[in-house]
């Protein structure tokens, strides 16, 4: 500990967890840069004694992408309180199995309560995005997040043969599905207000060639800097394929419907990352967010930063995705001091 | 054996393999209606001695439905010779799993040649439309069969974050693929030759809902009794979703374009299927299939006959399939007589 007398604790960390395809530095480059950050804190705590007023810990959120589970930001959700660990325990993958038992598989389950005062939330990232990259920046001091909103719907139409039923009768699920998929991109495009959009997970049932599809899920999301923005395309979207659906004998019914709104991180704590990166002699900008992270979760309960280094042509969730070591070392040395200054300030 | 001095057997048959969902008649009735016919028939030989001039077996054939392994009509292509065995035995389901390996699996893959000689093939199915029963008619004669053309395109994508990569970055499979479901049944309306397709089964990696998806695959089919309506939709089809697809910057690639040509069934046996129906006093059709058969493949090798029964509100590959029981009564009289015409008759 690096400061045995004080029970207030700056947690630093990300998540280990990728998608399917990686990236390798997406979360995973935050939770090493978090653990070499302590250790290197921990020596200069020894070498300046009195120095530091209060602890650091490493954390590794469970579940940050919601690849597997949905939704997303479990652990961090958790530790915020926005979502209860029995709740977090009932979350069901597409085979079914509940991540409770899957982090019982795999020995994670724990029930250790972290026995410091988390006072505040530092986390080091890869942008994701082509901003950094495009204004010569070595550092984001992240400021807010986009507003999300993240909508799964079922299509339920019938299963029948794809040869002789005739094709009025047809109640054809996939049909309705990839109708929505495009009506989604219509309405971001009529809104032209540079929302982002996707449909990227689809399941169906029985997925055969020679089958109607009877059953169809979509998971389906908006993204924007304005809360409302987001709110007006959704229920665009889904008024429209309402319609749509049930012009084709389909029903839809919503099996989720997670809303995001803007979020501020801590003012005080972007203001601290910009003082380091102008004493470093680095180059700063302060962003948005439009990806979801722990600490936007974490912000609802402590005081969060966010700390972006930059993404080559903006890649992510791809196994392409990069980052030079380089810009990873200047990120790393901007969160060691970051901490430091944390640890020691007076107040 | 009905003839034990000839080597000529009438095989009759269907398929026991069903789609995810069934239905429980598609194929199973026309196997136990055989294997039961079979066993009526030589209890009348055995009372008429000398009047049996060929012999009868049951088919089960392997795979007609295609449901996990693609091409359908697996197992009576192989006895046509369209498909070799090492072709069949190659085919890989969506884990991977190769036809060949999954019958040893179960212990099928076996090894005896017929050492009968196959003259005729009659198969008993459900109709799996509409039309029997709009005519409130008991059977049906088949004369001929649609063409169809079986088309699974991959769409190459690139993975990347949904929500901050640009929208104009993205290369975007799933959205790709979405266009091109709904480009096919635009295809076919514009066409407004009462043609029927569908996009049934689709394949998308990752499918996370945080990832642009990188590759998706989708399998399209298009069928008509006109085999040019069907060469020329399925082919301004893909060269509209190339176009369009490029557009997103989404390049396909075809991997299955499947070509049936509309078959003809063999005549005479139409005219036996029609003289039975009439003097049992039923009311025959004949009718074309939509849907393919096993009696379609095998007609390449030797005269082959189709005879249907009503399927309920033409409902099919749909656990609700249903025929009533007086329905599949009338369909079996038919194909017992049927199959003892044809193995009496002086040529």
């Amino acid at each position: 500990m690096l400061a045995p007398a004080s029970r207030d604790v700056v947690i630093v960390g990300s998540h280990l967890d990728t998608q399917p395809t990686g990236g390798r530095f997406d979360g995973i480059y935050g939770v090493l840069a978090g653990l070499l950050a302590v250790q290197a804190l921990q020596d200069r705590a020894v070498a300046q004694p009195g120095r530091a007023r209060r602890n650091l810990a490493v954390a590794n959120w469970t579940n940050e992408e919601g690849a597997r589970f949905q939704p997303s930001l479990t652990g961090s959700s958790v530790f915020a309180g926005t979502l209860t660990l029995e709740q977090a325990y009932a979350l069901r993958d597409g085979d079914g199995i509940s991540l409770g038992d899957a982090l019982a598989a795999i020995d994670y389950r724990g029930s250790s309560p972290l026995d410091l005062q988390p006072i505040r939330y530092v986390e080091l990232h890869v942008e994701q995005g082509d901003r950094l990259e495009r204004a010569a920046a070595d550092i984001a001091a992240v400021s807010s997040a986009w507003a999300a909103r993240k909508i799964s719907v079922v299509f339920e139409g019938e299963a029948s043969h794809t040869g002789p039923m005739p094709m009025a009768s047809r109640r054809d699920a996939m049909r309705a599905a990839a109708r929505a998929i495009e009506a989604l991109y219509d309405e971001v495009e009529r809104e032209n207000a540079g929302a982002h959009a996707s449909a990227a997970r689809i399941s169906v049932f029985p997925n055969s060639p020679n089958v109607v599809a009877a059953r169809v899920q979509v998971w389906f999301e908006v993204r924007h800097e304005d809360e409302a923005v987001v709110l007006a395309i959704g229920n665009r979207f889904l008024e429209r394929i309402e319609r749509e659906s049930a012009s084709l004998g389909v029903q839809i019914s919503i099996a989720a419907d997670e809303r995001r709104g803007t979020a501020l991180l801590d003012s005080a704590g972007v203001d601290v990352v910009c003082g380091v990166v102008r004493d470093l002699g680095l180059k700063a900008l302060t962003l948005q967010t439009v990806a979801g992270h722990d600490a936007l979760a974490i912000q609802k309960r402590i005081p969060a930063s966010l700390i972006f280094v930059p993404s080559r042509d903006g890649l992510s969730h791809n196994p392409r995705e990069f980052t030079d070591p380089e810009a990873l070392d200047k990120g790393y040395a901007v969160l060691v001091e970051t901490l430091w200054r944390m640890v020691t300030a007076e107040s």
